[in-house]
């Protein structure tokens, strides 16, 4: 039996399965969670692990292999995978996570695969109509997260309520900050603008008391270059701001690299240079921000992008481990009940 | 009386009027606009117009005054605006494109404002709903557009529709392209994906023959670094999309300063290569991209960044010259004739 903090693992998920997923577990140990007591339950093939621990000793001796044959395809739909799913690589990290053996659980494998398991198995937190997915989006010396980006496409006023409960718990278990502020995310800042579903969150936020640190609307632009911690919105509209900002970082990246590789002297300038535009890549590496938290559950599902490599895989795992060292359950368990009193206050008010 | 093509302008509009107008139409004739007929017919003071006029000698040869003493103010709602607005700066400009006497208007004032006065004064299109605002999005050596970025918060699959119609005649006439494609924007490439108005309008883009090159949903991602021309998505979504990438491209930008600012190393690789950097500077330079127009209306009408300086302006009007030298609105005539027939046809069909 394993002692630490034990994190499950779906070792088969992800387009480069289970090659990048091992060799992400021992970047992980020997940087960010070199001094930290993670330990693995591995779930997959055994020899296509075992082969692969061989040049992952830090890995090795800190994880269990748990036999599967069968994994679930990146293109299946949820349907499917819920249907066939069972014993599946992902189906089991997610049971270690339900049965307590483990206190997080990881995959790089199907998004909507990983929810509709994990909404199955895990169910939801009292309170919570629906998981969000929360993403770590890249500020300028500092992070805020987004959520929902993509696990809700249509929400009402009750899920974004809820949205900003789990978020809130989430950046403090995260980050360590006791009161983060949080925002709604709309097309100005002014109390006349917005759809029916965003105005009507916006009155719940000001009007109920349940220890909400609220700033009111946020527009896109302060998702990067704002200062408010936890921004809320749909799944449909955080989706296509998540996207949408790692396409444009994708452009201005394509085109500082332009600037310097286009001629001699940017190559020059570059070498000149190389310290901080190093430090540059890795500000707007994607890989660096990798791991969006499944919130909501009986049970912590971390998802790591299904394209990214050892290096994004052990950010993800740092995800992980940074939820499984706090007391995140409790946390949103406590602004769950404070919602809910508040909830019952305005309508024992509205009886009177 | 003037003659050339003529553009009525809102001199009294903008955080920074009159004088960055006054500024932005000698930027735009002596530079993109230096051989075209631009002539500029001014509304607004006519004493601060003539004392700007002093420093513009370009401008004050190719332009008539129309004096009035009242502007529009920036946080004036569009309800003030429209009942005390009559014989501003802003009514006046929009005026003489109803009139026929200018071929296509420009404010860079109060955008709820102005887009109340237009529909107002000029009326919808016959077969369109309601107006859109329409914003070029740069990329690496092209441009796509994105309608719409904020005049329709709510939107169902007809508007979407027309939003489609709108736009490709809009791309054609701004950069000649006989063809352009459109994407409508989702969460997801897979027919299942996003809400039920974006399911409805693939529906109809797929069912319906009318000569638009749809090439089926696009990803947030895909609108920076992507090869769709045209964009379609309701006003909430693109109103955040477009903010949201403003935020990241500062973002990145500012990443980018200070690996060349911050140590004497990255100042003298900035001196090095001062030729790439500049255009780099210029490729995310947002008042390079300003400029949005009002698309469905019997006349044209452009909307510049209100924050913008005499660059951004001049753009704004670079645009606005580019509408008035195509045959734009004929082509919005004749793509919506066939979008008439083509749904008639469905009706018909459904009827037998």
């Amino acid at each position: 039996m394993l002692d630490g903090i034990i994190i499950s693992i779906d070792v088969m998920g992800g387009d480069d399965a289970p090659d990048i997923v091992i060799d992400g577990c021992e970047h992980f140990l020997t940087h960010e969670g070199q001094s930290r007591r993670a330990r693995f339950l591995l779930h997959g093939d055994e020899n296509a692990i075992k082969s692969l621990l061989k040049k992952a000793p830090q890995t090795r001796d800190r994880s269990e292999i748990v036999h599967t044959d069968s994994a679930i395809e990146m293109d299946a739909k949820p349907s499917q995978a819920l249907r066939r799913g069972k014993g599946t690589s992902m189906w089991n990290a997610i049971a270690s996570v339900k049965s307590g053996e483990a206190r997080v659980g990881i995959s790089a494998g199907n998004t909507g695969a990983l929810m509709a398991m994990s909404k199955l198995q895990l169910r939801m937190k009292a309170g919570v109509q629906r998981p969000a997915i929360a993403g770590i989006w890249p500020r300028n010396g500092s992070q805020c997260i987004v959520l929902d980006i993509g696990a809700n496409i249509d929400c009402d006023e009750t899920q974004l309520t809820e949205f900003a409960v789990l978020g809130e718990a989430y950046f403090r278990a995260l980050y360590g900050k006791t009161e983060p502020s949080v925002g709604l995310l709309n097309v100005g800042t002014e109390d006349l603008k917005g759809n029916a579903v965003v105005k009507a969150a916006h009155e719940r936020f000001q009007a109920m008391d349940f220890g909400l640190n609220y700033q009111g609307y946020v527009e896109g632009n302060d998702i990067s270059v704002g200062t408010i911690d936890v921004i809320v919105t749909d799944g449909f509209t955080g989706n296509i701001a998540l996207k949408t900002a790692e396409g444009t970082g994708r452009l201005v990246g394509g085109f500082v690299k332009d600037a310097l590789d286009g001629n001699i002297l940017g190559k020059l300038a570059k070498i000149i240079n190389a310290r901080a535009f190093s430090a540059l890549k890795a500000k707007i590496d994607p890989r660096n921000f990798n791991g969006g938290a499944f919130l909501g559950l009986n049970g912590i599902v971390v998802k790591s992008h299904g394209g990214t490599d050892k290096i994004g895989f052990a950010n993800a795992l740092n995800v992980a481990m940074r939820l499984a060292e706090s007391n995140f359950n409790t946390e949103i368990e406590n602004t769950l009940a404070r919602l809910h009193d508040a909830e019952l206050e305005i309508e024992t008010a509205a009886e009177v």
